[in-house]
C-alpha cells in the first residue's frame, strides 16, 4: 500500500516512520521542504496510485480546513482522506460534506500516544463508513500498538465518532493529570512526613490500583528533575478539554473533575487573578482585612 | 445592666461603643492598656455586679481557651460567660464543660457584620440554655440591628449551636464572594463588550435577583479603585471556611461551591503551584510540549 | 410615548402593566388572543405611531429569531426594536444585522427581577448605540425600580452588551443559589444542633455580611414549606448558566462555582447516574465492594 | 520466618495465602473460628517464636485500636507490630506510642491491590524506623508484586508515613475513578455517535496516554454488564478520601478533583437532595418556575 501523509511535524514525522517500518509506502508532504518528500499537494496527488489514500495530520481548525479544501481540488472521485489531527468532531461533518460533493471519501481518526507512538504504537479511534475503514485497515494496523487489534483500535461510529471519542479521551486525560498533580502536591507539602516523594510514586507502579502510564511518566519526570525545580507551574491547553466541557454542557452531563482540571490550567497562566482581586477587595470592605498592594 | 467585655480589637472596640450607645454599661479589658478600662481580668471581675456577665471577644483557638480558663479562676458560681469570637463550635463543648465545673454558665454567640456592625448592628446567632439566653437578651438587643428581633437575632440551639450557625454563615459567605468574583472576571475580561464594568454592577443593586450587601460592597470597592489596580489577588482565609468543609465531610454533605471558594484562596497565595508543575511535567513527558523554565 | 410589546407571558404581561402604570401607552401582541391587544404583528405595526418602538419579550432562540424576521417585514426604516428576552448575546449580532439591512434600529436589554418586577421594578442592562438607547429611555425609566437610575439601569456597551451582562448576572445567580443551598443542607443535616433552621436564615436578614434578596426569598419559601417537604430536589436550567460557562471557556476564565452550580442541577435531574454506576462498577472490580443492584 | 496475622477477612485471608506461597509461615487469628488458626490473641502470641512479628489487618478505627491495646497485653518487649489496615496516619502516632510504653516496636503499612493482590501482589508503603522495616523485609518481599522492589514497595518515612502515603494514594484513586466515570457518561450519553462504548474503552488499553489498570477494570466491568444495567449508581466511601481532603485543608493544598469525586459519591447516596430542594424553592420564589411536587 502506498499513501500520502500531509503534515510532518512532531506527530506526522513519527507516524511516517512507523508506517514505513510497518510496510506502508509513504509519500509525505509538509510546507517545510527540509522534511517534505514532494513540493506540493498536487505533486503528492500525482505521486500516489489511484484510488488514493491521504492521511492529514496538521493543526486543527483553519489549517486543517484549508488542507481539506485544497485536497478537494487535487484528489479525484473514489479517493479517501483520513483526517487524523486533533480536530473537533463537529468539523468532520463539514469536512466530509465538502469532500463528498466531489465523491471523495472521508474517515476521521483520533490518535493518542504522543511522542511515544513511534515506539509503542498509537491508540486509534476511527469514524466513517465500514467500507472506507476496511480499506484503510492496513494503515491502522501499522500504526496501532502490537497486541490484539481491539486493544489499540476501534471503529467507533460514523464520521465524527473518531474525533468525538478522542475528545472524551483527552477530557479524561486532563482530569487524570490533575488528580496526579493534586496527589503530588499533597506528598510534596508534607515532606516532613514523606521523606521520599519520588520513591513513593515509584512504588505505586506495580500492584496498586492506580498503576498507569501517566504514573510511570510522573516517576520519569521526577527522576529527571526532583521537586520540579526547573519547571514553572504554567500549563497550556489545546482545545479538547474545553470542547469536552462544552459537549458536557450540551448534553447535561456533570463533569466536575474535567472542568476543574481545565480551570486549574487557566489559573496557572494568570499573572494576577482578577477574581481573587475582587475577593480581596470584598474582604477589605466588610471586615477591614488588609489587602496586599499590587506593585 | 453592667457587663464585662474582654478583647477590644477591631470588633470588640466597636461592640463596646454600640453597647454603650444602647444603654449597657461596659467595662472593657484588653492586654493593651491604651484601650483597656481595667488592668486585669481580676480587676474586671471585681468591677462587675454579681451575678456577672462577661462577653469574650478574642481570637479563636488558644487565646480564647486561655481566657476561658482564666475566667474560671476569677468568676463565681452563677456568673455567665458569652463567647462571641469566631470559635469552632466543638470548642464550645470544651469551654462550657470547663466552666460548668465551677457553676459558671455559658452561651456562645456567632457575630456577623464586620466593621459595619457599629453603625448597622450585628447579626447574632446564639447557642445556650433558654434561661441564660433570656438573661443576656438586653445585650443582644443592644448589639443587633434595628428592626424585628427575629431578623437579626436567633437562639438557634444549645451550647455550640451559635458557632455552628456562624460557621455555616461564613461558609456560604465564602461561596457568595467567589461567585461575585467569577462574575467580575467575566465582565472584566470582555471589556471590549462591557464598556462600564463598575456601572454594570452598580445597576444590579435594585430590582435584580442578585441584589445584596456584598454587591453593594463590590460597587463601593470598584468606585474606590476601578479595575482593582491597587490590589493583589492574594486572599487569606480565617478558618470557618475550612471547618465548614470538614463538617460537610463529616456529614456527607456535598459542598462544591464552598470548597471551590476555599481552594481558590489557597491557589491565590501560592507563588508557584506544585500541582501545576506536575501537570506541566506530565505534558512534557508524553507530548513533548514545552515547559516554562523556572527562573 | 406609545410602544408595541410582543409576548405577553409571565414576564411580558407584568411588564405591560408596569409600563402602563408608568405612563407609557402599550399595544401588546401575543399569539394567545385572550391576552393580546391586536390580532397580528402587522396590526401591531399599524397601531403604532412612526417611527415605532417595539419591545420583543418572547422565548429566546428560534422563537425570538422568527419574530425578528417577521418584524423586518412589518416595520419601517427608522423604527426601533428592543429585544428584551433571555437571548444569547451572540444572537444579537445576527438579529441587529438582519434588521439593519432594512434601516431598523436595534437595542438589546437584559431584564432581571422575575415575577416581582411588576411591583419592584426590573433591573435593566442595555446594549446599543447611544441615540437608540436615549430614545428608549422613557421606557427604561418606567420599567426600572425607583431610586437613582444608575442603581437599576445601565447602558453597558454596543449591541449584545446588554445580554452579555445579563448572562453573567444569571451565571452569578446560579452560583449564589447553590451557595445558599449548600448552607441550607449543612443546617438541615444537623438539626440535632440547629433547632430552628428557618429562624437561623431569618436572623441573617439584617446586619450580616450575607444579607440579600435571595436570602429573603429562602426565608419566605421555608416559612411556606418548612423542610421543603412538598418540593422535589429537581432543578431545570434555562441556558444562561451554560452560556456563561461556555464564555468562560472561550476566554480562559476559571468559574468553579458557576460550573458547580450547573452540574448540581444536571445531577438533580438524573434518575440514576451513569457516571456513578461506573464508579460503583470499578469499586466492585478492584475491591470486591458490593454494589446495589438496579431494580 | 513465622509471623502472626490478625484479621482474616477479604484482604487478610488473601494475604495469608500469598505470604505462605512466599515461604512465610503464618498463624492467623480471626474472631470467626471457621477461618482462624488459633482461638485467641494470647494463643497467637504463644504460637509465635520470640521476638514476635504480628501483622494487624482489621477494620480501621475502634477495632484496630482495640486490637493494638490487647496486643500490648499479650506481646513482649522487642516484638514488632505491623499495622496494615486502612488507618488514618494520625492513629499511628497513638498506636505506636501506646506500644512503645511496653517496648513493642511498630511499623505502619499502606496496602494497595484489593482482591487482586493475592495474584498480582500488593503495593506497599511503609512507615517506621529503619531497623524495624529491615527486620520485616522478608514479609514485604513476599507480599509485594514481582519485579524490582522499588516498583512495589517504599519505606516512605517514620511511623505514620506509610498510612499518609496510602491516604494520598486513595485520594488520587477517587479522582481517577471519577474522571473515568465522567468520560463514560460522555460516551454513553452520545450513543447516537459512539456506536460501541465498550469497544472504545477497550481500544484505549494500548498505546494511549490514558492506559491504566483502572481502564482495564472498566473494560472488564463493561464486558460483564454492558451499559451497567445491573448496577445502581450508588457509591459508598470508606474514609481515606475524606481524610485526604481534610489534610488538604490543613495544609492549604487545593484539591478540586479529589473533593469533586467525594461529593459525587455523597450525592449518589441521597434519595432526594436537600440542597436541590432549596434551589428549586428559590427559583419558584423569584421566577414562578414550577417545582416538582414531592410524593
Amino acid at each position: 500500500m502506498h499513501i500520502g501523509l500531509i503534515g510532518l511535524g512532531k506527530m506526522g514525522n513519527n507516524m511516517r516512520a512507523r508506517l514505513r517500518k510497518g510496510g506502508i509506502e509513504v509519500t509525505g508532504y509538509d510546507p517545510n521542504p527540509a522534511v517534505s518528500d514532494v513540493a506540493s499537494l498536487s505533486e503528492l496527488a500525482a505521486a500516489l496510485p489511484a484510488p488514493r489514500i491521504v492521511w492529514v495530520m496538521v493543526p486543527s481548525g483553519k489549517i486543517t480546513s484549508g488542507v481539506i479544501t485544497e485536497l478537494g481540488t487535487v484528489l479525484s472521485e473514489g479517493d479517501l482522506v483520513i483526517e487524523g489531527g486533533n480536530s473537533r468532531f463537529t468539523d468532520d461533518f463539514k469536512h466530509s460534506a465538502e469532500l463528498a460533493e466531489k465523491g471523495i471519501n472521508y474517515v476521521d481518526a483520533g490518535v493518542s500516544g504522543g511522542v511515544w507512538g513511534l515506539e509503542n504504537g498509537y491508540g486509534l479511534m476511527v469514524g466513517g463508513n465500514a467500507t472506507d475503514v476496511e480499506r484503510a485497515m492496513p494503515i491502522f494496523d501499522a500504526l496501532r500498538p502490537e497486541g490484539p487489534r481491539a486493544e489499540g483500535f476501534v471503529h467507533t461510529g460514523e464520521v465524527g465518532a473518531g474525533h468525538y471519542a478522542k475528545m472524551v479521551h483527552n477530557g479524561i486525560e486532563y482530569a487524570l493529570m490533575q488528580a496526579w498533580a493534586e496527589g503530588y502536591e499533597l506528598l510534596d507539602t508534607r515532606k516532613d512526613i514523606i521523606k521520599d516523594v519520588t520513591g513513593t510514586f515509584e512504588a505505586w507502579q506495580r500492584g496498586t490500583v492506580v498503576r498507569s502510564w501517566l504514573l510511570e511518566l510522573l516517576v520519569k519526570a521526577l527522576k529527571e528533575d526532583p521537586e520540579f525545580k526547573e519547571i514553572e507551574g504554567y500549563v497550556e491547553d489545546s482545545g479538547e478539554g474545553r470542547w469536552t466541557v462544552e459537549e458536557a454542557l450540551n448534553n447535561a452531563v456533570p463533569v466536575p473533575t474535567i472542568s476543574a482540571a481545565i480551570f486549574a490550567r487557566f489559573v496557572s497562566r494568570q499573572g494576577d487573578s482578577p477574581s481573587m482581586k475582587a475577593v480581596a477587595a470584598l474582604r477589605n470592605q466588610f471586615g477591614g482585612h488588609s489587602v496586599r498592594k499590587a506593585e
